[in-house]
């Protein structure tokens, strides 16, 4: 029933897991371990966590990456608190509210061009403070890569996060796709974390190819408590933490790194591969909407060859009216992958331009 | 750094990943499958589910009972609903409050001998539907097989839900050890969930040896709505779901049964050894106190005696005043495990006998 | 259209504002007042409070008992935490579910012969504070004078406090009917709040003859903070609060002790006026299931004359199970009301016996 | 300590009670009624509102704004669903994040240039209601008048009420302000709500000259149901409620219409007198933001200028970065009131000008 020649650019999340990573499961299914999290893979996971985010850091795995935005956002606001963040970001467009409805989080947005907050758009919705007639801004969160694709360089992150905590809110980084960040800027992650002033990191795993697990990575203790409690009761909390931990484990020891710069190189070569045909003249119609930094391309192009071109490798709309998608590469992605799907554009976009005329 | 040596009988999911869920995960992992459930896997778990369960069951896995009860129950209450349950039921004492703080769901709890509720019981609670000071009684959960170890019959099951229903309560299920109640019932799951009146049930995978894996089995489609909706909204939703899916497929394969058929008599081995060297006066100060009906051993002796067992394997006290212990059995344990468990709780009581004297 | 000859022992809200508190209300309506508590009434109001409670006490005017108790215990409690009360607790039976709704309060109730926790019923649900399993108990709440009529001395609620503090657990105090217990006790406020113990107080208003006033007290700075926001997030922060406040100051000017004295002496008529017949063999089937200690009398007879005295005099059951009914007295409770009423119990239970014979 | 000679344009909730409905408390306040909304006074408002919005419209009392919005919004979405309004909505500035920390609701918020929503605008949030990622939008709340004391036309209303029906949309106005929109349009209330499409209703009484009430005012009750369970469990059910009702009846005998109109004119006049200053060269560095269609003018001048006159006249920055100031007018602001603070404001702006040259 399991058709694998069936290939796609519509989410990182369509691949399967890493075989490094199911090895590591494996391997780590031996004998009785203590549930909830007392074993030694996430013993081990911590010793990790402080090696690449310094001393005090400290590591909450969890399912999934809503469920790790809502544990880090909640133990970084009071009750009445609330989030600045952007337009476009995850926690407020495909969470199905969940910051709202399981945890209360009010979130105050901010319309971007590129999914990048600065600090002159913090500002905009960072106020009011003192007063109690508006839920409290007591946090920004940002996401790295961005869900248009985009980096925050370190130095932009320090700048956000000095304005942010001189306006008295801590700092949040999503990081969904945080590998393919690393990848791409080609410096560790404490250099654009907590180096750069991050207080607390939602850490990605299941995009670059875990099975399923997320984290809460706390990189200032002194403004959070009590994560663990939080993942209880908000229902993060897996009883056979081994194998959640152990796929961490395996995402640091190069897996990770590896299969997201794979993925952003083949993002690279979709898009080069792509503007080389618009340059020659051999594919028309076909824009960019945004940078590709990491594994996404932004473009443009007429709904109905876009129609066509899903028919045969499954990818998402962005913005249907403004003609947007999204084209997502993964650790699994193949240059016969790109390819077959840069033929693909080719011929559906020809198609359109035929019967045009 | 892991040691294997260490058994125990802390609980059911302190052992591993049961090789054939292990392999049909590794099975699954082929090439792209469409994200957040609408894969083949998925696909063909609903087929099995109604198999099991009946033509109207639908099936949405999640990543772990809370998850699933959380749902389950949430779906069955108007916004202003409360539910009947037991003092001693997961939802009460063991999710960390995430009923109330995730769902805002409202509990009544009543207390029972032996985990069970009759419909004598849920009467004292089930009251005050039309008055809008008390939160209006709306469903009642009960636990099967309960924390006590001990099953409720499909008369026992039906009888409740008959007078749930006539009071105008749904009846919701928590089945976290769904399978060791079906194996020690020895009748198909629906002769005590669909056929008995059940409505909705949070379905178990983890404890008998899924990496991690649950799922709201709905019975009764009439009861609820959009279970897709609130299971994103509360968190639930993996990405990868084939992966969940592809675990309880395992379940339905033969493992489930077959593991919890072992784990149940493990705990009858248990118990009975511990019977018979009573019995025979080879072990004195133990006594039981709840019968054995899965896979779980409630026991009662002295603290002293108990701290020194825990050195050698691990399990939890239930009720420290009252000397009053659980032991649990897993798809894992073996005869040997029971013999040096056995032995060791003899040596430890007679070294309190001896130090008494 | 407003019959104003219909009397009852329903509820002490079934009486109107006490004219005093009216005319507070009136002399308060001049010109225009800073809102939301910034007004001179309410800076008043903290002065008095602070003289009855002590230097260190804070009041927060809100609407209603439900709000009081919800922004009172929610501010008590850190995020995961939970509640221990009695099973007859106004916030479990009373208040719509809303401490679970509004806040995510969780419950733990204990049951009491007479409403009354004591530090042995409190020890039977404040454990596990270490056990992330379980919603951490940090505050447990008592009712002065309780849902049953009854009263804690002073002596009581310190013992009550001492022990929760040293389990770890905040105290409040549900003071719906505080200026009841009050009169009956004879003490100041703070001999059985502030110097026993209690560190925050739900304080009562409306009951007493207030048009409608709550307020949060909180007695006890170091154990909450920023009611103010939690008061505004959860909807009970009034703009034109210089009514509110100048309510409250009314009854602190004399109108609360008075008029509670008066609902007291009332209670205790009547139950003596129904003791006396009963002694004289006056009247049949009629017993007390509490002790009178404030301004309700918890009685016991047939359903069939309860219902038949309610055509006359409204009140509600409160166990029909039992044949149990609670008749409150209020400030505007007369004599008349006191002789007419026992004459329709006379009545109605002779009419029983009559029938029965 | 009440100083009745201080003034200002803060708010109309520095105003107090309009004496009419003070006196038609005062005549409610006799013998007993039954608690929790079944008197005769809240009978007879029912009466009204259905004489007034409809005979299928439904009135249920609340303590206040806050309250009556998240109880209508909250019964106009299911669980998973979310609001489309303005960025300047009070909801969402101005609620202290209630919304979502008591209800969950999730809002999209659109920027506008006068506070007021179009089918056009709408449609920017208004989709993806199939998509489970996406929280549903379910409602879209409007404010007449709005916060920038602009006026929605019946004609505009309507266009909206369509075009939400017509994406699946219920449509709440929050009418805190009410009174002022029916005054100035000079039109009935139905005509801009009920025959215009609104299904639910935030019925100001509070601004307009009441102790404190509103009410959750339901136009379609084919959209919601159960208000009344839902007004308990947010905490927004008052016990005396006849004297919540007896303010509403004064206000719809007249008082209501007869305070907006003055007010309103008292604002025309406060823009007249300006505007004939500044065209005839008595104030410069004057100007405003917006039409002054109802009981607000907004401002922009020097914050140097407007911090003097707030010494005189309190009222509000609304944006201080812009030098945006409010100044709202009450039902009790008088003619000399205008006359003193256009003085002020001439004098101030005066003395600004004078320094700076």
């Amino acid at each position: 029933m399991h058709d694998s020649t069936v290939r796609g650019f519509a989410s990182d999340n369509y691949a399967g897991i890493h075989p490094e990573v199911l090895a590591a499961i494996a391997a780590a299914n031996d004998g009785h371990q203590v549930a909830y999290g007392n074993d030694v893979y996430t013993a081990r996971l911590g010793e990790v966590i402080r090696a690449e985010f310094g001393e005090k850091a400290e590591v909450f795995p969890v399912f999934n990456g809503t469920g790790a935005n809502v544990v880090a956002l909640t133990a970084l606001l009071p009750r009445w608190g609330s989030v600045v963040t952007t337009t476009t970001a995850h926690i407020h467009n495909d969470e199905g509210g969940a910051p709202e409805k399981v945890a209360g989080l009010k979130l105050f947005v901010v319309p971007t061009p590129d999914g990048k907050l600065t600090p002159e758009l913090l500002a905009t919705e960072a106020w009011g403070m003192d007063d109690e007639h508006r839920a409290e801004p007591a946090a920004v969160s940002i996401t790295q890569s961005t869900e248009l694709g985009t980096l925050y360089t370190p130095e932009e992150v320090r700048a956000l996060a000095d304005a942010a905590h001189a306006a008295g809110l801590a700092v949040h980084m999503d990081g969904a796709r945080i590998w393919n960040a690393a990848a791409a800027l080609g410096v560790p992650f404490r250099e654009f974390t907590t180096d750069a002033g991050v207080d607390v990191l939602s850490f990605g795993g299941t995009k670059i190819g875990a099975l399923g697990v997320e984290a809460v990575v706390v990189l200032n203790p002194d403004r959070v408590s009590d994560i663990a409690r939080l993942r209880k009761t908000t229902m993060q909390l897996a009883s056979k933490m081994r194998f959640l931990s152990a796929q961490l484990l395996a995402l640091f020891d190069g897996v990770g790194i590896r299969a997201a710069t794979h993925a952003n190189e083949m993002a690279q070569k979709l898009r080069a591969a792509l503007e080389s045909r618009i340059a020659n003249g051999s594919i028309h119609g076909l824009s960019f909407s945004q940078p590709t930094q990491s594994n996404a391309v932004f473009a443009v192009l007429p709904n109905t060859a876009a129609d066509r071109i899903r028919e045969r490798f499954r990818f998402y709309d962005w913005d249907r009216a403004a003609g947007q998608v999204r084209w997502m590469t993964a650790f699994d992605t193949t240059e016969a992958d790109i390819e077959a799907f840069v033929a693909a554009i080719r011929e559906e976009l020809a198609r359109d331009e035929a019967s045009a005329q």
